[in-house]
């Protein structure tokens, strides 16, 4: 079939307005939020309902065209933007954005893939309840991009990441099936989980249309800290003195290194050191209850007391009205945008198990300025869930050509990924796999892994139509 | 290869003493705890390590045998049995007991599959951590089995089913690979999730060998109550008050239909009716705490006295000791082996969204009682979770022979599957599939589901060796 042939076929299915083919409309599309990853299609498609999904899908699969699905095209690692040359459309999802049902008495909603993350906030929240996944692109990234991103966040530690947020799932195969498992139910034995199969794949076994989540009990009482201490083991301990205070009410415990926090303050507008002298760490510690007038701050206050007399930290304020807790998140948030002004960055995402974190952050550090004497390692993260980013940062005038800068990106890759597979743990933990770390998974996955993973996606989608080129390397090259 | 030198190679591996091929030394293990399934196999084998697994599965698939693993052997599906005329042997995983890490500090577990649950709960309870998952067999089921049929229990409202308590886990697979997943991260974006395909899967994918588990905080304040009602909707009702009230501190939510509390009452030795009269339903609801001095009991008090004054229930009472909270417990728990007393049983386990469930007790009592006018329709459940059980109960002398009591038990399941699937639910809610439910579990999959699950089987296991004739119906007959 010719490419006219095929784009007549998926106006008929949509209509002229939603296949997008001219460069001024869909140039947006075929271009991630930073800008990194450019991309080309033959079209970028808006289908309106499941059943549209569906037909475009077979259209597809019939013609050899490959599917790039796309949410909010927010994503870290290029997974949203067709990058192979094999010809291919993207299939945005922004049009499918109902929230079809909301049921307090459940705790559940049942929404399409297209709806914003903060729409979805707002709908549970209207009703007294909550939907826990928070991160930064929440006013623009889409919920099937967190499902299939298996999405994390600041509230994992509490709620788990988006993995566990799904009861029930609505997908569309790569022979343009519908594999209808949007259930609202909380325990379902009936054969093998298939959902869980596409949460978390990126969109390579399948496009997720819909799903039923889960809500929890609004929180109505919160207590926000900030602390300052000297080593990640003393955040620890810290953390296991907060479980004991406050036990399944924290909602976040994050950490932010020194020369993050000197960052953030010289670059991010509007952020103020709270404190009257630097530390080597910070940490940020939220608590809250569904209950009205739980009395964190009472707790909250001998905690750090007893914590301050022990030695652990040295310093710490306690947010005392919504300005002071906006103030002190955002000194964690959002900064991924201005880390360009600041110079040249390599991020990462590792995750370790959370004991192995003190390990994980010395070896990191040294191996790196070992390699590098003139890097900034700069460390934030979600250290209660050991989740936390490397972000190694250099003047920008360090490396004369793009080349050079890919070299030591990799060769710190290779530095930060040895020490967390040493350690048992990921290379992603919650950015996911896209394009960019795709060299690194094939170097750090377990070869056993790796094979059972090509082996489903070779059942469920034999013809590599479902965006491909992400998660695997070309098969000769691994 | 001859039977016999199979057996030959078995002990090679395992030594004599743990290849068990006398009917006298195989009898338990060839039948499931009940009674109702009884199988033979070439021998029942107990392998001490996942090394030792591997080679003999590696066997297995060169002889053409197949394999089922078999945990505390007390699932209620006849999954553990082997039942195919197939060769086959048993794999008993109660040598690989070890718990091999504790860690307080992560709050994770890393154990060994033949585990019995009580061990597990009983280790972490010592480090003042809680295991959540809580079921009738937990002294003598493994948290391998557990595991393989995603168990569900009485602690799933609050903390998930098996599934989420699971952070990683290691398989063998049916080539003997040993799939190692055993990660101890809270946080894993780094390619398919594989673990999910083998939990819930119940042994038809590979054998869980060991498992890293998620701990939470030890539970130090509790208050228990029970309540009188006279419908589901109050008890909806109720649960939304109660949520209001204590938000995630409740961990249990049950309800006991009037005739299972009757049932209950006069053959469970040593209960007691804690009310001065009957009513139509009774709910159990269970609150607690990682605090030690939570006032749990003021508001457990001002929620009954309220609901009271609403008119929404007609009798409640507060356990005021530990004595109280276990005869209450005891209304609801362990009386499967009571049923031989009572009668001939027909036990479902489905479940629906939680607000449909007054729309599934009313029609399921119809119908079943429509056409079976003299069945005792007995509920008991997780109305938290969705998930009731309905069990009908005839006289034993009801059927003459034992195909009209299957043909009346064909004909009450798919009464009660019809209304689960119209309201959106599922026939196996917690007990998962095994042998049991294969036929229902063929009729009411939808064909996409059903023909995924058959696509992820052939995949994993192309010879048909692991647990054949588990979950599936054979292909001719579906």
């Amino acid at each position: 079939m010719s490419h006219t042939a095929f784009l007549a076929e998926l106006t008929s299915i949509l209509g002229e307005r939603y296949v997008l083919t001219e460069a001024v409309d869909t140039e947006l599309f075929l271009t991630d939020h930073r800008g990194r990853y450019h991309g080309k299609a033959l079209a970028v498609t808006r289908p309106a309902s499941t059943e549209e999904v569906s037909r475009v899908v077979k259209a597809c699969a019939r013609a050899g065209i490959a599917v790039v699905p796309q949410g909010g095209n927010t994503g870290l690692c290029g997974g949203a933007t067709p990058l192979e040359p094999r010809p291919a459309i993207v299939i945005r999802l922004d049009r499918m954005n109902a929230i079809r049902a909301v049921s307090p008495a459940e705790e559940t909603m049942v929404v399409e893939a297209g709806c914003i993350l903060a729409d979805i906030q707002a709908a549970a929240a209207k009703e007294g309840l909550l939907f826990p996944l928070s991160l930064g692109a929440e006013g623009s990234c889409q919920i099937g991009g967190n499902i299939a991103t298996n999405a994390g966040g600041i509230s994992v530690l509490r709620y788990g990441n988006t993995r566990q947020l799904v009861l029930g799932l609505e997908t569309v195969l790569a022979d343009g099936t519908v594999l209808d498992s949007l259930r609202r139910l909380r325990k379902d034995n009936a054969g093998y989980d298939l959902k869980q199969l596409f949460i978390g794949a990126e969109g390579t076994l399948g496009i997720v249309t819909g799903a039923a989540l889960k809500l929890f009990p609004g929180i109505r009482s919160r207590s926000i800290a900030m602390m300052q201490l000297s080593s990640v083991e003393d955040a620890l301990a810290m953390f296991a003195r907060a479980r004991k205070v406050f036990g399944e009410s924290i909602s976040s415990f994050e950490i932010i290194g020194s020369s993050y926090m000197d960052f953030v303050l010289r670059y991010v507008p509007g952020t103020v050191m709270p404190f009257g002298q630097k530390a080597p760490w910070y940490l940020l510690l939220e608590v809250g209850d569904s209950q009205p007038d739980t009395p964190f701050t009472d707790a909250m206050e001998g905690l750090l007391a007893e914590a301050f007399e022990a030695g652990l930290i040295s310093d710490a304020i306690i947010a005392s009205s919504l300005a002071q807790e906006e103030a002190i998140w955002k000194l964690r948030h959002g900064v991924t945008g201005e880390f360009k002004l600041a110079g040249k960055t390599m991020s990462h995402d590792t995750s370790v198990p959370v004991a192995e974190q003190p390990a994980f952050v010395t070896r990191v550090e040294n191996g790196v300025l070992a390699a590098f004497p003139d890097a900034n390692v700069m460390m934030v993260g979600h250290i209660g869930d050991g989740n936390i980013h490397v972000v190694v940062l250099f003047p920008h005038e360090r490396f004369a050509t793009s080349e050079a800068f890919e070299e030591a990106s990799d060769a710190i890759d290779v530095i930060i990924d040895n020490v967390a597979m040493e350690l048992g743990g990921s290379i992603t933990a919650e950015h996911g796999v896209g394009t960019t770390y795709r060299k690194r998974l094939a170097r750090t996955k377990n070869p056993a892994e790796l094979a059972l993973m090509r082996q489903i996606k070779a059942v469920l989608d034999p013809t590599d139509m479902m965006n491909p080129g992400k998660l695997f390397l070309p098969e000769a090259t691994t």
